[in-house]
């Protein structure tokens, strides 16, 4: 069977590729002089497998895609309070070049702009780092989010420190509100040397699918950041990751995302999947033209907006019946498919709803796929209050879905493999 | 046995309750007047099932509460291009008595500011409806919402029209862009009965579930809005539904939501619930005190946030296995649990590593609890792929997960109900 | 002999006259209907002589050229203090349609912005007038100005109020700060009325002079509004008065002006001279092309730039003699020219460094053009000084430019006509 | 006799003594560590003379108040054209520690603000001067306005440099427009050295008089700046010069003036006379408590308001008559005081209204006092026009006002010393 999943890719590569749209960044000659024509995209799932299409081996430079990374480390390194002191969490609604501070405190607005980019590279490594150790943390982190080594282009590198101007004035805006308490030069050009880490689409969408992956690399298993670490980067990717355009993003497209002015641009969703394009044409917001056009097919084509509701699964309560008669009949209550919240609510509701009188109930988990924390908590208090109420209570959950259930103060269950376990002889 | 989710809200209410800061609004006196130790919350699910604590049926004014639910009429009404056209959808970051029009065009940044509501108003019911129309839709919108009909407090909304003076600076000054086409006067007075629609906390979470549930109301199961216009306006709210902590909430709770001057709170979760509250202290923000801390205990009690990555749920290939041997030889993939793309993606690749050499294959889906749109194409499109390799393909869907499969051009299925009607005599 | 001024003017006219570009303003059909080749400009000394070419007698509403002229009398009707706690001072940077209102208290920048003139307009007349008295204070005071009964011009405004949505809007506002405590839609309209107050170039020239001339009518001789009020008016016009290119025009052209969109433009030059303008066709700014042309040809043909040095004169000081001999010898001081506070200076240096030992001293203003409060003052405190030291002090002043001197605690003068009514016989 | 103007500058500080409020710049520990109780003032007159009172010796940094005097530098060294291109004209409005750049071109808004000052700076010298000759240009320059050689203060230099972290900001945002085009550690380096220029009271009141005595020196007689840009200096530093507080300033002082952060306030009324004031207490606006009020005072008390009409002189045609009679009658017009514009133009309405018969008339100068070159061009054209009607003319100038009368194309004057002279024997 030929692969689905690239033939699709190559299809959408197709429909966009005509688009000529929009040019290089001008404003770095060694970015100026890429091939405008490269492109290529790249789906990573979160147990590791990629598929992609296009140019997707092509190295360029990651530029302002590092900042949702840089931000995940330095949560990390630092803990959230030290970062949220000195990076905010608002949309900027300006331009990508805008400074955008906090009035009074000098605060950048939030990680995603340069500003709070600039100051986040100076909160990476542990407190006193140098400049060096600053840069090889981020190299490393970097390369831990992408499953491999990377390395930096010092070409672009080069070039772009002599035209830090504008970052520059940035460090120095910062240093006069103590935001920046680092040599100003120094984190400049740190901060220039993570923007000129070399990576290719394939790179990028493992980087992302880290970040679906609940921080863990797909491929490696490494968890490189904690897992609250990467909810915070994805809100802020959700909400500020696109300059200018934010609004339109986030209700057409829908997946918390970065661009990048060498013409990366990455999603990523929860749980599912890390996705990355590469095209050089930028549109007037510094966004990759061809980049936000394939993300707009993958966001209608997929329904792979975070808004979308999921599909509706079947009832969670697939049966609720009794075995047996008398004293020792036993009420069974078979759950199944994924169960978070809701599901849990509906459990507890048929549980209100049956009022069982049997003494004897088991809560049959076999066709449960998966089970929420809080869902899990539930089952059990369902279990603990039934204990308290005079029931004993079988959990028949042969492939541990809740591993050590403690139903806490006064439940108590019954850990078994088959419902008829629990059967008694003389049911 | 004692309901569950009662007695955690009633926990939490208590927990809430002796946070005496915030007052209610000053603006207004008859919510000025407002009790201010009124506490309610409650959970509305999808399937219409609702808990609460507290003052849930404690009637108060709707507000700005009312601005996502009247922008879904206007979208249902009007259709996405005339209303973009005249409301963006960017966050603004400023306070929500900021004006906040696009430079230029005058177009407002957003639906849940009040220049982007008051010029909502004037674009719902269908094109040319006067002032009474306008009105009448949105009470009958509203009440749609909430499943019940709904009323107006007259008296604050007398009270309103006294001090819109705001409003109408707003309102004439979206006039002057012709932003509003209306009379300035008649839509702004439209915009303030719309505001004083009288709501319980109860009502709120219902409305708050009929987002949450595709534009469903669950109890009267009215499609009050069609789903495109709830994914759309459930964007809005998460990047721009809390005044000037849209950041902060954003990260922190990451549930979209919208609160009103009266007290109230909503929020909803694609799919899983409507949640409101009720709580007339304000902070500095505009938004209720205890509200805002109520959610916060929700969000990190129940991962709740957008952002939280689902529980991983079991492998969704549950076995992949041959039945009989020779040219009779079955092919079983066994498939378990929700599947969507990621899952597709598997199925695809296990098929791919598998490389059937039997002419026979069964995809067996009666674990499946539930498949979305695009993995039930991706499904039949293996089907398709299979067929054209030779293969002649069994889809075992005892409860119709993939209704009337049509694998497309060249593809073929069978659908039977278990494994064994594939297994020939002879195997 | 034929007159200077008017071929001077007429030549000018004729220089600026090939300009074409710019074109009358469009929002008011009754504006943008104007001939746009109609050019006039006039001169009014502040004796009240007239001088213009073009056409001066052809009426046109007078727009923002009321601003300074309102505030005027808002000043003088309502004292200082309740104006300026309503309007700010501060020139604003910003184009004429901004609102430009202070953060927190709503008080609109300056009077000569919209937000400014419509507060002002609520300040006319004595305190708790209503919209008709406002309307015809307006209408008496600029007239009073004007030096004739002027009159409104009714269609332009019928059809101003058709689009005052922007004036209405900032009306709104700030009776939304409490800084308009009036009906809004009363104080739009009389403002209105206000700007469509028909005045010619001659009328505007006069009333310049008005302003130039300490607040009193050249023709009619009436104190129209007090000499401080006009102090007030004419530094807010310098700093405030030329929209969106205050800088330039402060820079360039230096005399406090005030432009209107129907094509009139003003300027006053405290104590020399009044001047008007008229030409519709406006620049992006909304200012007369012509006339800032005009008014730059005259700020340098005429030196009439308010930073402009006054030619130097002669020394103050004309003779430093003695008259006789012995101790009846006489020290005369002979002073000329016009005398200010710098003049004075020199005179109380002359007097220091002589250290006159005659024992007695006439000081001779009968050359003495013109002597400011502050000089006579000073001349006063010398005569006492004098006095103290054991001289007897003679003012000689034939033509009264000191009227009924007193130097004050211990002095003394004698006033005489000729320096020889000093000369005692024996000298 | 004892001095006049010192008793009164004792007697306004003695007043002003009492106000403890405010207190020294905090940012910089050597401007920190200054006496705050320091308080002097000064009155420099336009030909030298020096006024003093209170610590008027003390030398302090000039900070910002070397401002001004740079502009004048670098408009005198390159130009108006080059200076304009680079920094605008327009009032910031904004405080002093804003960047306030123009939208697009990062064109600094005026030259009072840093970013300005700091442009300002690098265009100082000649085009391709390097930093060491741009700071000697600047010391030499302020020391030719101060009419001294003065030095800097090298500790406070040094410390400002470690601070300097805003303008190093502002100084790397002006390289990134290519506002400015030297390095940027150069400039600020530079600029932080001028801004350490020591002066006294004494020397500020001097530096202001060169300002008010169109550029030249009063002392040395050195003509620093041309004249036309001490017009255009004036006026910037009377709209944009005392920040945050212009508008105040403009109406309830209305001098040309600007404060340093060391405590320093200069004044300067064009023709008239310089004010310096010293007093290390701030406000919130870095500008002196105590030089505001003492300037509140100079102002009002001397009428040295810019907008203040100056004393109303006698008619400028002090008598018209005829001497003689028949052919050989003489018409004689007798002038007297200060001639400007509207003097002038009162002399060409006497003659036109007069219509003289005789054919022969003297313009008598000899009580003239001071004469304009607008006034001097206008008698001449009168002579000129009377010449052309057939009369023969006499210019009476004993102290030549006018020197070489060239009455122009056709006209023609006889100076003469004395009225008499004109007088024909037979007459």
């Amino acid at each position: 069977m030929r692969p689905i999943i690239p033939d699709y890719l190559a299809e959408v590569l197709g429909q966009v590729e005509p688009d000529a749209s929009g040019k290089p960044a001008a404003d770095n000659p060694q970015l100026a002089a890429a091939d405008p024509e490269r492109l290529g995209a790249a789906f990573a799932t979160v147990d590791g497998q990629l598929h992609g299409a296009g140019d997707i081996d092509v190295p360029f430079t990651i530029q302002s895609i590092s900042k949702p990374f840089a931000y995940a480390l330095a949560l990390a390194d630092r803990g959230f309070g030290p970062v949220l002191a000195k990076v905010g969490v608002e949309p900027s609604g300006e331009a990508f070049n805008e400074i955008s501070l906090e009035d009074g405190t000098g605060r950048p607005l939030n990680p995603m702009i340069n500003a709070g980019a600039i100051t986040v590279h100076s909160l990476v490594a542990e407190a006193g780092s140098g400049p060096a150790e600053r840069v090889r943390r981020v190299l490393d982190g970097l390369s831990a989010f992408a499953g491999r080594q990377l390395d930096m282009d010092e070409k672009v590198c080069a070039s772009e420190m002599e035209h830090a101007h504008r970052n520059l004035a940035i460090g120095h805006m910062l240093r006069s509100h103590d935001i920046l308490t680092e040599d100003v030069g120094a984190v400049v050009d740190g901060y220039t040397r993570q923007c000129s880490v070399l990576v290719t689409t394939r790179d990028l969408a493992m980087m992302a699918a880290t970040l679906a992956n609940r921080g863990v690399n797909p491929l490696s298993g490494e968890q490189v950041v904690p897992e609250g670490v990467v909810r915070q980067v994805l809100s802020v990717m959700f909400s500020c990751g696109m300059y200018d355009a934010a609004g339109d993003w986030t209700t057409q497209v829908g997946i918390p995302a970065k661009s990048g002015v060498a013409g990366g641009l990455i999603g990523a969703l929860p749980g599912r999947i890390g996705i990355a394009t590469f095209s050089p044409r930028l549109d007037g917001h510094g966004n990759s033209v061809r980049g936000v056009s394939l993300f707009e097919r993958f966001s209608s084509d997929m329904g792979l907006h975070v808004m979308d509701v999921p599909s509706a699964g079947r009832a969670v309560v697939r049966s609720n019946h009794v075995l047996g008669s008398g004293p020792d009949a036993l009420r069974v209550l078979e759950l199944q498919g994924g169960i978070g919240f809701a599901g849990a609510e509906r459990v507890v509701r048929e549980v209100l709803e049956t009022d069982p009188q049997e003494s004897r109930t088991a809560i049959d988990l076999t066709r449960v796929h998966a089970i929420d924390d809080v869902a899990r908590r539930m089952v059990l208090e369902i279990a603990r209050r039934l204990t308290l109420d005079g029931h004993e209570v079988y959990l028949v959950d042969p492939e541990t879905v809740i591993p050590d259930p403690e139903p806490g103060d006064g439940g108590r269950v019954t850990v078994i493999h088959e419902v008829r376990q629990a059967v008694l002889p003389s049911a």
